[in-house]
């Protein structure tokens, strides 16, 4: 029928590009490596559903010990239909007096929603400190890089939304990178001034080499 | 003494570059034009406080007609601190039987975090159509530039978060773009194939001369 | 001899990366899926010919029903030497009271050079539509992501040609999105206001389900 | 009234920043100097009109010594709306036995649709030499940065529309560079080993100093 | 005479924004504000000149307390024509046990030369530390946004020539962000778990209140 | 324990992805085909070494005829962790008369540090030519595509190290591009007007097809 032809006439000359993943989408093979940019290649669009755009575990995320924070993440490891679309999505639930210790996302602006509690929230540039106390019905930025913490202020417990700029967005947290590896103490002491027992200390806590 | 005088040489030297608003952060200065890439100037550092990077206003917004529908966005327009980090937030209210209709964000895409009720989400490509109800704990992606939509479809109101990889994200919504402007009623029916009546049906709905 | 040594000693040291078709050039490996970004693996240099950098067929398009327009165009699948180099070209040919329908390329801005006959060329953007009749020598740009149509308006058939910002240029044709596909009725009247016996008039038309 | 009332607030919300021009486009205000990017501020929408969009010169140009060739162009000088779309259009009328010299374009890729006539394209890369002979219905396309050239091959005049990368390509003409400056003749002969006689002859064709 | 004619006529068409300051180079207009993608304004190319492009100060620079390191650099502060080019350097003299301290520049990798004496470099990821002794006639790269560190290991001063992938390299110094500001004891504590001494000691060091 | 037990929790929910390599950095896998952006597929992180980001040749380069240059480079393909991170390094040993000969970096700016002997460097637009004349202590930089050259105007040898813009830099040497292929002698002459006794002359010494 005229229509149906005039369809994929239409379709077959340059629409067809339309169609295929990587113009509309390119939800991640996860299968295969990563590419310079980050992301993963297209699964076929054959093989996609609409799953593949949806996560089902954005939910509280039990809070840990040392710092008392549970959280729930949505990357394009468990959301593949992320791949490419430079998003990605957190919740964090925060014990009484817990912490979301000191970290930066190399590769990602974050943007908090305070859902229930209330928190102080800080970010570090290399001449200031910006730190605020918000609530429910706030939103607060973190630019890209910064690093930046989190600490329940509150007599409850409180529960964040956050929003990265990023499909894979990457965290070094403070203590992690410092003590969680086998980084010697006697560098961690010569580029940081930190003393050895100090260092030595958090090693143990954080599973460093000594 | 000698630390700080390290400190000041040390940032007089290349690190003083870390400190301009540009490199760690560029707050919008909101009373200049965007520029082409649809980023603000940098306000000056000197006047960039904690409260750039805060917005306080993510509250329920009251459902309108015809689509019942609530919205309230942190962009860079109310949250400055936003200005060229590709990431802003939104609320939305949907009432018993609302719809947040068919439209398109051009230049973002958009991650939609389920908070209360059910809703069927969907998007459109040229080949298919992605639709899924979605409830509390669920997370749902649209890529950048795909028509969609959101139907109420439980007993209650719906609560949806939305972030979207764009700090002033534009939105195009069908009935606007067709029915609510100077567009004539024969041009649309000639480029459309829909009915004058239909058109004109809508053009005054959505406000659009005849 | 010292030149020739010279040239092959110059070439192997960082000349040599010039050399590979990342650097100069990258021509689509057309049998590998693309990648995030929308482009093809580059093919071995060794394989390249000057045609993969032409294409023979930007012809006469025989215009077809409904809309009664011919369509060609060169883009990376039967250009190949376009892979990463965000350009394509398009011929329409529209015959008397032919119509290129409402469409959109989310991925592309569209240049249009007139080549024959008199044509109305318009874009829509939330608050406005951008309409014009332009003739030969005249050239119309339709920003990336907006809907746009062309009207023959002339007394005789039109040519233009269409140079489009991308390699591989999506269309999401707002008949095709709306009614050729498997989107329901009914969720096209609550999200568009659209009433159903128009719907089913037009998913009659695309193929759509009903 | 309802509708009209939703209309207002759905844009007043989000949608707001979908209206700014940097949003769906970004006029050249081409009173302001242009930004790191090559792109121009973004003209106040209000004086927008659909004419910023399009050019009405795109004619045949007089072929001119030394290579009888002409050029007219849609850049955006003469077309403001192309501000940011990384496009161009430009028409080149070669006569018989005429030439485009030998140039590159730094920052654009070229689409070259051939018009009428007989020409042969070709471009250089380190280790090859592209050149094909090309007539209307052929595209041929020249990647960004490479040293390219055509000549009229054919009988009579040779016609082409080049579709170029960028809003405001630059050319490097090798005569310009090597012979059209005050660059001394000792130094091209010393860093090309070309003989100072041909530089020196050279020179006073292209107006470069002694 | 027609060349030159010619060539003007060549320039006036296309070319000549070819020769605006923002498609070869665009020389930073260092008293106007940096734009969100941290590069400044174009300074009119009347008035540039090639001293736009040279800095004369990568000289050695006094090593100073606490670390024993001297520092000049060549970024578009003082070298405007960097602007816009991604790319800047450093000449780092480190004195005997000096150190460069753990730092990190957010927005550029680094390729450290190095060109005399004997050095340590090292730098973290959250899973591991990545450490070499390097010596003249080494080159090793630091990527983008990795926190490390240079410590001199030889009997000698150590001299280094650093490439940024920026023009103007954002340094975040470990210590400075710590304890060089304003944040407050207890926070630092609670969000990296060091001790309240340790934390006072090294505010005390790097001039932060305590 | 607890704390380890939150570091591998804290990994396992988003920082996992901060450990794949093409987060923190991306090493060449050398074996597999660049991408259409010119960077190679992420060799597994298990696999990379510390000495993926050192290479230990950039040391003097034997100065061959015709130019009495020598070259010594740190690109991609010897120092596989450059990969993604847009810099190289050279090292140019000069000697006495001695000339890099005119050529151009299509995607990479260059920044020169003079570290030995006086040269002179110049770069090339269509209007103009920058020469100056540097010695050690200066840097200058050379913008991205630009022809340029640098020619040893000291009594002695010249050292200088070159960073430049992109892991893998071409370099199009003009003799090489006109002189040193298959393009026929007679093409040459027309597009750059150069009389066929030169070009024949120079194609014997580049080793270019007659």
């Amino acid at each position: 029928m005229n229509i149906i032809f005039f369809v994929f006439a239409f379709l077959s000359s340059y629409t067809f590009h339309a169609v295929s993943c990587a113009t509309d989408f390119c939800v991640a093979d996860l299968s295969l490596p990563k590419n310079p940019s980050g992301h993963y290649p297209c699964k076929a669009e054959t093989k996609v559903t609409v799953n593949d755009f949806v996560f089902s575990g954005l939910v509280e995320g039990k809070p840990e010990a040392p710092f008392n924070v549970g959280l729930t993440a949505a990357t394009v490891t468990n959301l593949p239909g992320l791949n490419g679309l430079d998003i990605a999505a957190a919740r964090v639930d925060i014990g009484v007096n817990g912490t979301v210790p000191m970290h930066s996302h190399p590769d990602a602006s974050e943007l908090l929603i305070i859902f229930e509690g209330e928190i102080i929230v800080g970010f570090i540039t290399p001449t200031k400190a910006y730190v605020k106390t918000v609530k429910p019905g706030d939103v607060i930025v973190i630019p890209k890089g910064l690093l930046h913490f989190v600490i329940n202020s509150g007599a409850g417990k409180a529960v964040t939304f956050g929003a990265l700029s990023s499909s894979s967005p990457g965290v070094h947290v403070h203590d992690l990178l410092l003590f969680g590896n086998d980084l010697s103490t006697s560098i961690v002491a010569q580029t940081t001034l930190l003393d050895e027992a100090q260092i030595k200390k958090l090693k143990a806590k954080f599973g460093g080499k000594a």
